[in-house]
């Protein structure tokens, strides 16, 4: 059953201003000086989604969001992320492996991600299973459960599709870095021969997850150990499975199959920008960041493009038309996280550009399709931090690395990584990060919440609980 | 006119879950699992307030927040802060005074200050005055705009009463550092033997603000150098205005004045918490936090103390039972940003628990009184950052000045201060930072609005526009 609040109850109640901007003393209001109220109302949607597009952000917590928009937009500018009408904070710290009942307050990309997966907390390196276990101990996710109820399910990311995000919704194994048939020392029990699962690759294709779009082919490449398809690689089960195996952007605006794997690349997908990374006080730069690397590098799709490549793949085979369910797709803009660990400004801020770009096809898509929750997250904070503009005459050296850009809108912008030293793998940090959504079940992302909620909230609005 | 959703309308068009814990397979829910798509619309309300407490919590981004919660209630505790049903994240840059078309994306509490209280952004250093301007250049404030249409008015701090975030409320002048009369040096214009309207200190006296509670004596015992007071202190001055002017816990609970100046100590009120403050890798700590140092070294109210008093002053003389209109209140928590500063992780906690606590006291407040807009937020993001617990065994020594802090839920947090030296003052941020409401106008903070955004939302609740 979809509720949906009627506009009706609204008459007579307060008078709806427009977003327009009012000119008054000494400069022009934002679009969030008028009242808003009755459009938030307007927005409240409880009931049913036929879709669920859930955006990850990886590492994007309010301080990378906001560099990027001050680099790309200006400080008054407005990323499509920030237009969703609903926003809330929710918390992200993980359990420990060797005592489930303590709390560790900065999580990883895998137990951040299991938390919503599976609405249940697990230990930092664990893929939807139980913290402090050895034994095979898979909890349902949220695809999964999707799935077997009647929907179709994609997974795309700009990682390797065997990484942590995209993992923790088709995959279960105690540590995550067992991603292909020959990367199992660590999950001995996991291993197909002795009648496990088998490794990240493998477990996605045999889900048959419709879509999988993302890098890692070199992981897929690998020769699968045990089980029905040993002797081949993961790709060949693959396409004996029924999946179309496409490995540039060309083939995937091809093809029309039903079953996706796209592998665009051997690692993680090619990055959007580059520029000078960090370094020690005073830091690199001033500079602007050079763009458009992907498409002069590479025949690789923008994480837009496989967005809606994924969305028409779910939807235009006749099935929402023949009445069956609808989709749940995941999307996650990988290298923000992976750029702030190695202090490189440019190319962090280049990638939440792009997932900025793939979160505007949703929003297009979800103006015809309105029963669609679209959520917008990260699955932790990180270090990159706005600070004041470094000068090489200030007469204390600052301990962090750094870096002075210039900003499309003319100003510098000093950012500072200073968790770990020049050329060391930056820190995750265990703040709080933002979640924002719009459609059926939105409003559920409001307030304060915790990661494990955004499962209760997505199995909601698919009728999944 | 105030209008309020009556809950009728939602009747028929979902269940209404109660925030009560499903206990389901692996472990419970929290609260936030339900939906809460009919809760949230049920706090739905625009129109007007009688009353507006702000609440600005210094230097409070959600990194802040998150080290208090996790050490005094857990990762998975919440805050009274945490509870109010509306929630988003504001930009909060400022003006370059060169250059006024030009931003500062790394704004300070004066700057930032002005945003909220006059809607217009303006340079750092500046108290609700036009950056790049060299004469007396005075913005109209939410308090002044309330004072004159007949709100009571008030502004509470555990600063000093002249720092920058209480003086953007009631005073004007091109350097925040001229506080008192004798700390004129960069305020030329302003002095009062040239016709200027005076420091921070006697602006905020002679605007006969109902109640000023805080810090900041030694500036207010400073003589007047121009006007009627000349050569009266700022004391005696406000005492022939009408003040009734106290100086401990003992003497503010006692006072039934109408016009209340307290003035609890010589500079910043004594902070609530102690412990050893963050130090190069691997740090301090593990510690625990040393609790109860205002009551033990001060006969200083606590900042809940001061609400409460503050609150009672401007609603129990009769006023509002004769027909007047309510009134206008700010709260600031200080010294959280003063302790960030001073990478003091105890400190720092044990302000924002008592910003916390001061909240609960309006909550208390507004269930009696529904028509008052409650609105928590910060003026600037901070230094301090939540990172893996340091371990003297790490082979690269990091950067950043770490200290680790066994919480109330026994386990270990390591908090890094990363942005400058060891004992210099750690920076600002310019991140978004969260803002959160209840009330009438409260849901015009969601979204991604800015400072400036808030002026028009408190001048809107109080019908200024």
């Amino acid at each position: 059953m979809r509720s949906t609040l009627k506009p009706s109850y609204l008459i007579g109640t307060a008078t709806l201003i427009a977003g327009t901007a009012l000119v008054t003393g000494l400069g022009a209001r934002s679009a969030g000086s008028a009242d808003r109220t009755w459009n938030l109302a307007s927005e409240l949607r409880g009931g049913r989604a036929k879709n669920v597009i859930l955006f990850i952000g990886d590492g994007m917590g309010d301080s990378e969001i906001t560099i990027a928009r001050n680099y790309q937009l200006g400080a008054r500018g407005r990323l499509t992320m920030d237009r969703l009408p609903f926003t809330g904070e929710y918390t992200t710290f993980a359990l420990q492996e060797s005592n489930p009942a303590l709390v560790d307050y900065v999580t990883d990309s895998a137990a951040s991600g299991t938390g919503w997966a599976t609405g249940h907390k697990t230990s930092n390196g664990r893929i939807s299973t139980v913290a402090g276990t050895t034994a095979v101990s898979p909890i349902p996710t949220i695809l999964e459960l999707a799935q077997r109820a009647g929907y179709k399910v994609g997974n795309v990311t700009t990682a390797e599709l065997t990484d942590a995000t995209p993992a923790v919704l088709d995959s279960h194994i105690n540590n995550r870095g067992c991603q292909g048939p020959a990367d199992m020392g660590s999950c001995p029990a996991y291993k197909k021969e002795v009648g496990g699962p088998g490794s990240l690759a493998e477990q996605a294709v045999d889900h048959r997850v419709d879509v999988l779009l993302g890098g890692g082919r070199d992981r897929f490449a690998q020769t699968i150990t045990g089980g029905p398809f040993a002797g081949k690689t993961v790709i060949q089960a693959a396409e004996a499975l029924g999946y179309d195996v496409v490995g540039d952007k060309t083939a995937l605006a091809a093809t029309t199959a039903n079953k996706v794997l796209g592998l665009f690349n051997p690692g993680n997908m090619t990055l959007e920008w580059t520029g000078a990374q960090a370094a020690p006080f005073p830091g690199s730069g001033p500079q602007q960041c050079v763009e458009n690397q992907r498409e002069l590098l590479s025949n690789e799709p923008s994480l837009a493009d496989m967005t809606t490549k994924a969305i028409e793949l779910l939807t235009d085979d006749g099935w929402l038309r023949r009445g069956h369910k609808g989709f749940f797709l995941q999307v996650e803009g990988a290298s923000i996280d992976k750029q702030d660990h190695v202090e490189s400004p440019c190319q962090q801020i280049g990638e939440t550009i792009a997932f900025d770009n793939a979160i505007k096809v949703a929003i297009n898509f979800a103006r015809r399709n309105p029963d669609t929750l679209i959520v917008v997250t990260a699955d932790h904070g990180h270090t990159s931090q706005i600070v004041p503009v470094p000068s090489a005459s200030e007469s204390v050296p600052r301990p962090g690395n750094l870096s002075t850009l210039l900003t499309k809108e003319g100003a510098l912008m000093g950012v500072n990584y200073g968790t770990r030293a020049h050329l060391q793998s930056q820190d995750h940090t265990g703040t709080q990060v933002r979640i924002a959504a719009q459609g059926p079940q939105a409003a559920n992302v409001v307030g304060v919440t915790d990661q494990t909620d955004l499962f209760h909230t997505l199995a909601r609005a698919l009728g999944l609980e």
